[in-house]
């Protein structure tokens, strides 16, 4: 009997063609549940800050939405943009501004190449890639990005003029970088600050399920570096109130505001400021705080199951993975090598997981070793059926 | 006495120090009520099509938003994506993924030209030169862009390489394209079929305030002369419901879809399906005819009251201006090429026109002839203290 039989003889509910997927970060319906409550009990507002959010104007986001984009950023609303939907487009924006006309401290070209810390989020690689940036991985310590790969490729490369970082609950592995590790990369990257994009992606800034250490804020540790003007520190609601349809932020040095809006004049009349009008009302009604509690309270149950099957493999000596404290992923290393072979089993047996590769750059996972797993979207039930097929999958072929 | 004081002592409320506006297109706030009345009577909601649209997915759109944008445009559902909130960004992206990967018909690099009617829409011209693109310019026939003049230029210009066009209540001239103009266009443009991008803006596409001629569609257009693979056809509900938080559309052949909705994967995780369902609610109340129409009752006394100013100063000979149908816009064309000095003597007077060139690419109007006027967005009574003081400009000026 092959593996696949056996594994489908053990587990007869396979049967049932229900397909599992572990692939994407996507909320669950219970956690969006919790957002819809909120939303049904206020009004769409129509002027807010003195504004009326129903026309065009203000490029740079209502007052009060960057105050919003400020408390979770951990940064001055004054230096926060609060604009459309996707901190990702604006990553795209700011890339293409830095390519076509050059930020001060950031001027890209053909032949920029940008540093990775991996594994990574598969769009950003992507991005980079379309734009036709060479990327250079760089492995992780334990409290950031190994530092001593960072100086020998800032040191080595030509060209180097970038690096993209997810700073807290990594995606995928979960890393949140301490003060120290931020503090001695933006040292090491000022040799270079006269080029540079800080890409810092704080997509889970307060997104915490266990103790998880405090950082202090990007912008403070850039200024204090010198690197200030080369930080585009962005983040978003997209994980907090509702996917694809929150508010996304960007926070960097006034003289980047002014290129940027600038240069968004010619690519948009504007953010969606009855978005901004309605996220700011939801946040009178539940604070940040009690919103990701109520989030946890539904997520945390599913990151303590996974990690059991995960912890179970490790103890075995068949993965490596670290214990993320909040974020939405853990990232599996197969010991063996045989990540590509556990995806496609997992596939045959109805379980989607992400193609092998793609946490790293240009999909390439010479080791083939990592796996992301996305445990947010399924119910606790589904979860369970999920990691049971991975475990096994795993197992059988050890 | 000078112009300025002359002026001061005939319109003695210029004391008030009120500002007067005529720059963008902006919608009025009555036009906005009537929006926010029919939003106020409908739930925003949660599920639609069959799907949770609190969540990220559908990158190509809702089902019921892709006909709604079908049906502004006259295209089908099936070859039309709903998107983000904006066109100009949709535009930003269809250039971005033509320069760096390419569309199999419309391969973007840094020769590329784009041919530009003009006098055109300034956010469009910036665009495309904050790509580096060189831009030449074509004048307006009666019907549309002056033909024998594009066949010149794709005769002799290398590296042409694509068009932008405002199909229906041009922006600013408020040309509408003849279905003959178009399909001679197309059959022109067919000769570098291999390679050429046409940016097709319908922003207006259902914005008539008078009769106006029908127009079949351009999709069809472009089949039957062999440019489908060539079109990209942009609209937008943001001057049908409300500025800057309506939905943009994008119609094109489905190996374009195919390969911009996976360009897009890098770019966003997916349009704000919560806006598109409620547009698709806000339709079931009203029918974009019936709101189109009412609009008219607050624009078309604008154009009225505008145009009463301007054919008083046509008939004198001190400008030349096209009647527009719809829209947004009037064209102003000094016929003494005295369009600097008018716009710099309103400035000082309190009434802001856009800079002088902002109708032509790189700004550059070296005849010194067009200014774009907006009448929207004043009230009534506003507006009519606007055209005083452009009109006593001009004439004094004169």
């Amino acid at each position: 009997m092959n593996i696949l039989e056996q594994i489908r003889k053990e587990l007869p509910w396979l049967e049932d063609k229900v397909s599992y997927d572990l692939t994407r970060g996507k909320p669950s319906s219970d956690q969006l549940d919790i957002s819809q409550q909120y939303l049904e009990k206020i009004n769409q507002p129509y002027h807010i800050d003195g504004v009326d959010i129903r026309n065009y104007g203000l490029p740079e986001g209502l007052p009060s939405a960057k105050a919003l984009g400020a408390d979770i950023m951990g940064t001055s609303a004054e230096e926060t943009l609060a604009l459309d939907n996707s901190s990702l487009s604006l990553m795209q924006q700011i890339l293409s501004c830095g390519y076509f006309l050059g930020f001060d401290k950031a001027k890209l070209d053909q032949n920029s190449k940008f540093i990775c810390p991996v594994p990574g989020y598969d769009r950003h690689f992507k991005l980079l890639e379309n734009f036709g940036f060479e990327m250079i991985s760089i492995p992780f310590a334990d409290d950031g990005p190994d530092l001593q790969a960072l100086a020998q490729v800032l040191e080595q490369e030509a060209n180097v003029a970038g690096i993209v970082c997810v700073p807290r609950h990594s995606n995928p592995t979960g890393h949140s970088y301490s003060d120290a590790n931020v503090s001695e990369m933006f040292n090491l990257i000022s040799q270079k600050k006269d080029n540079f994009m800080i890409l810092w992606d704080n997509a889970y800034a307060c997104h915490d399920l266990k103790p998880t250490i405090k950082q202090s804020s990007a912008n403070e540790i850039a200024k204090n570096c010198g690197v200030w003007d080369n930080l585009f520190h962005l983040s978003s609601t997209s994980k907090i109130t509702l996917a694809g349809s929150g508010i996304a932020f960007l926070s960097m040095s006034s003289s980047n505001i002014n290129q940027f809006i600038d240069y968004r004049n010619s690519v948009t009349p504007g953010p969606n400021k009855m978005n901004q009008g309605l996220h700011v009302e939801y946040f009178k009604t539940i604070s940040i705080e009690e919103q990701m509690n109520k989030l946890k309270e539904v997520i945390l149950p599913k990151f303590e199951l996974t990690e059991q099957y995960l912890s179970e493999l490790q103890q075995e000596g068949l993965c490596e993975y670290k214990s993320p404290t909040g974020g939405y992923f853990f990232t599996f290393d197969s010991t063996s090598g045989k990540a590509k072979e556990i995806i496609d089993h997992c596939d045959q047996l109805g379980l989607k997981l992400l193609p092998l590769g793609s946490c790293h750059p240009n999909g390439k996972d010479s080791a083939n070793r990592t796996i992301r797993i996305a445990p947010t979207f399924p119910d606790l039930q589904s979860l369970e059926r999920c990691m049971q097929i991975f475990s096994k999958v795993v197992k059988y072929l050890n």
